[in-house]
């Protein structure tokens, strides 16, 4: 039907190969796999259901932790008043470039535009700063789910658009202290979040001068390869110390009776999360879902053969419900009219972990075929107990994608302190390389400039650096994670 | 501190009683319990954590329903280019006025204008018109949680506000009946919700051509009475037969092969139930939260006397951790700055539905004392079996509830086809009035003219009116539904 094409976008039906060309790979996955496509509106994209379904599990398991650690979520507005956003002075500056205006509101011109938000500190700022009286208030442990508009001339679905979801924490706290060990918990928890349910391993660490958040004090980063090896920063947790309480006049009166400025901190994870699992997991077939964000663990795929309808099918059915009984996320795909080798890569497109194929012989011999979809092993499974071997072949298969990614990061990340041996990394074969460095924010510069690489960040398990700077070689204060990045 | 009076809105300490000044006792109560705030963005509000963690509940409860029902969740652009906005002829003429308009996006004038969603069927009608080819792919059957910007002129938390959160469901159909059904359904559903967890009773019906969406070919609502005798629309569930489907192109074909355009509905319900849920159930003393999605179901006072902290104080978290793991959302409040009075006041003002009082003397007799928020009354219950008592206590609190809700509204209901009758009613104490109507909307417009009362809808269950209209004489079609409205 012609008035299909008006997007400009048509349909894909092939994925193009990972090795050939990775990024129409990811491309491709995400948009035959129905995870999301692109929209009217330039940088924005439609999350569709397939995609917002494993974006709803990301969220329940982040907001879980969320709370765990004592914090309650609110919302605050959309819309940031200009004089506002202004108020800090390098936040305005960082952010001034990606702010969409409002400056008309129904059939009025507005008297002073409206940003919509690219971030939250200073509507939140704002509101602290009413709400904050005295030590006894201390400390504001908030959280927000929203959407934010940067923004951005280049769409890439999930990696960067216009329009995403995140979360974003705010907290205030009495403490210079005690707001470092706020930013360095929630670094901590969103690690952990990513190598527990994303099957992700991360690389966590202080951010340089010049990749830190426009102002915050430092800025903390957990940093992930990906298949091609480009890094992707998959979440950030900034110790904003007085900056924003300063600009927003946030006081309280301490427990001495002075009046005191609050320590604050801010932290997000957002919708690209989802295109780090792509891109962490997915091959040649296409996705790969790790099993805790999976939208469906399990297909179960019937073999129709003879009477089917009436013997397969029941069964299929018999076993869904006690799949999804024992809390097993599964789909039974009973559609007639296509046939059980079309089922298999579709399913095994869009990453479904763990197929599992029913015919007359297995019911016959009271069994069912599981198939892996990360090794493809095949796995004849007896009938009795098949709840509990699933749900186990599940947390394996969740390992085996950590360990895989984790095997692929360690091949993939160098320790030199030569700048040839570093320059032939990044034109060849990419990944992290680990080097000494000088710490400042013009070396640092042409190292980007000469090589597209820049800092990831200065690894919080093993900072120290002997020797000299890979690039001028004056004397190294840090080590730090170097790569091509998203 | 000066700097706290910045907003223009003080610190509310007392509430205005609820006898005296209905709409100053609702916002007092918002206010004062922290459930939402202003902000400095002109019509929009900050929902506080108590007021979002209603909110929360009540997505869940609602979330729950809509997939239960075979919806699911996807989410799409919160911006809408202005030509597509316009493809409806009522649907603009309905928004336009109350559209936010984004004309620049970081330093780049817009060469086209875009909206900021006011609701979503023309950024959703274009996605569907690319994803739909065949009857194969209905029905689509999709939901949206998400915030919708409407310019206000006034403010009132959570009832009228520039932006607020909501979901949308959009679907679409093969046949006129499905989509009947499918509207019928949510309505349905809609009721049941808001009965079961908000222990709301609503009256379901549908709107006059005057009150229908714009855009839509019928609208269904449900209609609260609240504690003032006012009525609040708290959802609304719209067939929109063809219109948007021709606007926007959404066609397949069908079993017969001929090409045919898709029958849509769409449906909401927004934070505006919060509001429904305070001006329902609260009182003199301030808020009552129906159980189902009270924050917190129960908060422990602990009575300071002798060496409380040694003895009391363990019992009392004792008490939270079983609650607790028998799922019921349980608060301890054990700051000693605030004597048990204050505290007794404070958790009733914000609206905890069961508190539960434990000093030496109770320990003694092994008991504690639990105190209804609803009917204020004391019961001495034993420790051994608290968290199934205290579960019953809850459930029987909701019921009193929607009984005393439905008992306010039965009691502010009058049947009527006198004129008279109806103007004296909606003079003095206002509440529901069933008339008899011709279905006109010129007489319905010189109603509203003269008495505020607007149509809220035509009752499912029983519409037939014999008679004449209760304004202009001539026979009438229906009953229908009046009240002042919010």
């Amino acid at each position: 039907m012609a008035k299909k094409d008006d997007s400009g976008e048509g349909f894909v039906t092939e994925i193009t190969p990972r090795s050939q060309d990775f990024s129409r790979w990811y491309t491709d996955v995400v948009r035959r796999a129905e995870l999301a496509d692109y929209s009217p509106v330039k940088g924005c994209m439609v999350i569709r259901p397939y995609g917002y379904a494993a974006w709803e599990l990301i969220q329940q398991g982040l907001d879980r932790r969320i709370k765990a650690t004592g914090h309650v979520n609110a919302y605050f507005p959309l819309l940031i008043p200009q004089s506002l956003l202004v108020k800090e002075a390098e936040h305005v500056e960082g952010f001034a470039p990606q702010v969409a205006w409002v400056t008309r509101g129904g059939t009025e011109e507005l008297e002073e535009p409206l940003a919509i938000r690219p971030t939250s500190e200073a509507i939140i700022g704002t509101m602290y700063a009413r709400w904050v009286q005295s030590w006894r208030d201390l400390p504001i442990l908030i959280n927000q789910w929203a959407n934010i508009v940067r923004w951005e001339k280049v769409t890439r679905l999930f990696l960067r658009t216009t329009e995403f979801l995140w979360q974003e924490g705010h907290t205030a706290h009495e403490t210079e202290e005690e707001a470092e060990r706020e930013t360095l918990t929630i670094l901590d928890l969103y690690k952990e979040f990513c190598e527990t349910e994303l099957a992700m391993p991360v690389v966590a660490g202080r951010k340089s001068d010049a990749e830190k958040f426009a102002g915050a004090a430092r800025t903390y980063s957990i940093e992930a390869l990906m298949g091609d090896g480009r890094a992707l920063q998959a979440g950030t947790s900034h110790n904003l110390g007085q900056n924003f309480a300063k600009a927003f006049n946030i006081q309280f009166q301490a427990r001495d009776k002075t009046l005191q400025y609050i320590w604050g901190t801010s932290w997000g994870i957002t919708t690209r999360l989802i295109g780090g699992v792509i891109m962490t997991h997915g091959d040649e077939s296409g996705l790969i879902f790790p099993p805790r964000i999976a939208p469906y663990q399990v297909v179960i795929v019937p073999i129709p053969r003879g009477n089917w309808q009436e013997t397969v099918l029941p069964r299929a059915q018999a076993i869904k419900t006690d799949l999804a009984a024992h809390g097993i996320r599964v789909m039974l795909d009973d559609r007639d009219v296509y046939s059980p080798g079309w089922k298999f890569s579709e399913w095994e497109l869009r990453g479904v972990p763990l197929r599992l194929e029913i015919g007359p012989k297995d019911i016959e011999k009271a069994q069912v075929m599981l198939v892996r979809r990360d090794t493809r092993e095949k796995l004849a499974t007896p009938l009795e107990g098949l709840a509990a071997r699933v749900a186990q072949v599940l947390t394996e298969i969740q390992q085996t994608l950590f360990d895989r990614a984790l095997k692929f990061r360690d091949e993939h990340t160098t320790r030199t302190d030569s700048w040839d041996e570093f320059k032939a990394i990044m034109e060849g074969r990419p990944g992290f390389v680990i080097a000494p460095w000088c710490g400042t924010s013009a070396c640092e510069a042409e190292i980007k400039a000469e090589t597209q690489a820049t800092t990831r960040n200065v690894p919080l398990d093993s900072p120290q650096a002997t020797g000299s700077c890979v690039k001028c070689g004056k004397p190294a204060t840090t080590l730090v994670y170097f790569a091509k990045a998203y």
